[in-house]
This record gives structure tokens, sequence and C-alpha cells, in this order.
């Protein structure tokens, strides 16, 4: 996969993109990714890459051409018709299916604003998607955009070393995950559930389903209206009672 | 606002924490950070943070005693009872509700797993909040924290040099912003409305009203549940026939 990013702020992705996951994704070669500054494309003498908003208004808003000659010049070079992701709180709200969906293209480009709005026509005209990472107010979409990357690129083929990992994460199964325990059984008298240290499969499989489920019924009942509930589930979630919890 | 951000990756945060708005803040003297490389404090030999889950299954999971220990560090120094945060994905959605009160706060701590869960005994007994910042997977708590600190750090007193700017926008008035557009007027082809060009203020007020009005109804219906929509509003989304859009 290749990802091109437009900023005005390629430094700020810099700790990200060279730790963790990112370094290990990019030099296994799963992913290449690019840094354009679209200050770099601005035709006008001072550089600028916002002017006044028409109808008045405070704050500043990103002027259609640098942006639009950016992504011109990345298309061109491209083999694919890439995505062009428009980083915006007025975006779809991004979630794992759209993650999914992206991990399986070849070729995806992200415009990160920075304080001010996209002037209207780069949305009408030149983005393919919109997302919006959730209902709070970021200062610039660069921070929106490597939270879509790495949870997109963390999908693609060979990147997790321990592939049993990603189905199991929570949203992947329309599920919270149940509650997990290490050593030591018992710290300064917080005990481990009995359950976990008592080597029966069966058991721990049955108690981590129910807790799973009891988490999502307590924290998120918003989520099991799409889960499929088993019969099983259902008596169980009635039998104890949670909206007593 | 004094923020301490406990996590195995420091260097990831280098790039967003200085650049921008948090650099400003951080200069302004409105808010200071310090991260805790909770492997300092691990009591066994090989500095392990994570251990085998009791009752197996796939993954590892991050032991109780050196976040523990971290945490009660940064609370025997704290004159105030600090937040403490845990990044995850069962915990509640954000939203810009939550940013607001936390950053009514004067000292937050962040807890950042990595890849692993979390022993539950730290959600249970040491975590005041659990925030998952949207219904996606990431490979760790750093990015999450990153973007609760910003939505929360640019609404401190001073942060933001427009003060007009933070009211105004998405999320903070309960609409998706209305379409703005800069110069030129017509862009190869593509124009500005002419109401925008008119010159007329309150003909323009009311076209990035209905504007405003029209992109939350087409795009997120939920937000305009929890909207008081005035009798003029409801008149014009009726006659607008949008359903046919």
């Amino acid at each position: 996969m290749r990802i091109d990013i437009l900023t005005l702020f390629p430094e700020m992705f810099q700790g990200v993109f060279e730790t963790s996951i990112l370094r290990k994704a990019n030099e296994l070669g799963a992913f290449q990714y690019n840094f354009v500054n679209f200050r770099d494309y601005t035709e006008n003498k001072h550089h600028k890459v916002d002017d006044y908003p028409y109808g008045g208004g405070a704050g500043m808003v990103l002027s259609p051409q640098p942006i639009f000659d950016a992504v011109g010049a990345i298309q061109q070079k491209s083999k694919t018709k890439p995505r062009v992701i428009l980083m915006c709180p007025q975006g779809e709200t991004h979630t794992q299916k759209k993650s999914v969906e992206l991990s399986k293209e070849e070729h995806l480009v992200f415009i990160c604003g920075h304080y001010e709005g996209y002037d209207e026509r780069i949305r009408e005209h030149l983005a393919t998607d919109e997302i919006s990472i959730g209902d709070y107010v970021l200062t610039g979409g660069e921070l929106g955009a490597m939270v879509v990357i790495d949870s997109v690129v963390r999908l693609l083929p060979g990147v997790l070393g321990n592939e049993a990992s990603a189905p199991e994460d929570s949203f992947s199964t329309g599920l919270l995950e149940h509650p997990h325990y290490t050593r030591p059984a018992d710290y300064k008298g917080m005990k481990v559930p009995e359950v976990l240290l008592s080597g029966n499969h069966a058991k721990i499989e049955q108690w981590r389903k129910q807790q799973s489920l009891k988490r999502t019924y307590e924290r998120r009942k918003d989520l099991l209206e799409h889960y499929p509930l088993s019969q099983t589930d259902q008596e169980w979630l009635n039998k104890s009672d949670l909206t007593d919890n």
C-alpha cells in the first residue's frame, strides 16, 4: 500500500511513523509513505495556503489551488485511482469496518487541514471520502490521519506478528473484550477470579463470553443491537439481571 | 494544567507535542507535560511489563505492579487528586463534552497500553476514567491519548489565538459546520455560491444556518435528535424536502 499525506506539518508524524507498528510495516515493505507539504504547490508570491472566507466570519479557509494541484501531481504519477480522504469533523465517523475497506486499497491520499476549514470545492470535486475520527474538535487533521493510518496498516498482511490477535480485537467480534488478568494471582489483596486459575478450559471460555456480553451490555448497549445474540447468550443476559448493576 | 503520560513509547509523542497548538500551549505555560516510561518501575530482573494471561489465549497482558507503582509515585507528588485516564477500546466513547469536562481539571494522568490488554485490576482499582476515541482498533493507547490531549488543551484559556474560533467549531454548536469558500470566486469553472458574494449579511447568515442544518440532516441525523430546532429551522427542513437528496 502507498500512502501520501498532504500536510503543512509533516514533522508532526515523525514520532508515530518511526515507532512501533508503522515503522515495522514500513520496514517489511507492507506500506510506503510520503509527505506532501501543499505549501510547496502555492502559486502566489507569499506561499499563502489560506485566505479570508467569502461572506465574512472568523478563521481562514484553505484555498483550492494548492490542494488541487498537490493531489493532481500525485494522481498523475499513480498507476491506480487513489482514494482521496479528507480529514474533517463533517465527515463520516470512522469505524473498524471502514479500516477493513481501506486496507484493501492500493493507494490512499490523506488531506490534513489545520485550524482552518477547507474550501468547499475540495470537498465536492476532489475528495472521494470524508472521515471524522469522532465527535470532538481537534486542532488539525494530522492526528486523525495518524489514527486512520494506524488502524488500516495493522490490518495489512504480515504486519501483526501474532496473526491471531487481529480478529479477537474489540470491534472485530462486535462485543467489547472480556477482562484480562496476569500474575500475580493476588496483588495487594486484589485477586484473580477463581475460574481463570481452574484449568477448566470450557468454563474459562464460557466465563469470558459472559463477561464480554456483560461489559458490552453495561457500557455499549448500542453495539448489542447489531450483535446476533444466541439463545444461550440471551438467557444468560436475562438470568444475570444486569439491569440491577 | 499538568499532564503525566504513562507509555512504553514516549518518543511517539515528540512530533505532535513539539508542533503546533501543544507546543504553543506549553510555551504559554497553559500546560506542562511529563512522560513516565512505566518499564522504569518494574521490580523484576528483566524489566518485563507484561505476562501471559491467566486462563490462556493469544496476546500478553500488562502487569499491575509497574503501572500501580508509576501512578502511585505521581499521586504522591500531586497536590490535587489527579484523574487517571485509561486509554482502551472498552472505555466510554470520547466526546467534546468530555473534553470540556477534562479541561477544568488541574492534573490528568493518561495510561497508554500498547498491543496488550491491561490487567483488570488496573481498570477496577486505579483508573478513574476509561476512554476510547472511537470504534476502531489501534495498536496502542498513545494515539488516543494524543487525540484527547489535543482536544482538551486547545480549550485551556489563552491557547487558541482567535477566541472566537472555539465555540463555532463543529460539535460545539450541535450542528455540522456550513460550507466555507475563499478566493477565487471561480476556480476552473467551480463557482462560489452567489449569496456569499452578495454582501447581504442577513442573507449570508440565513444561508449558513440552513446549510449547516442540511449537512447535519444528510450526514448525521443522530446529532439533530439533540438539537433544539426552532420553528423556522423545522419549516425550512420540511420545505427543502431533503429526503429526495
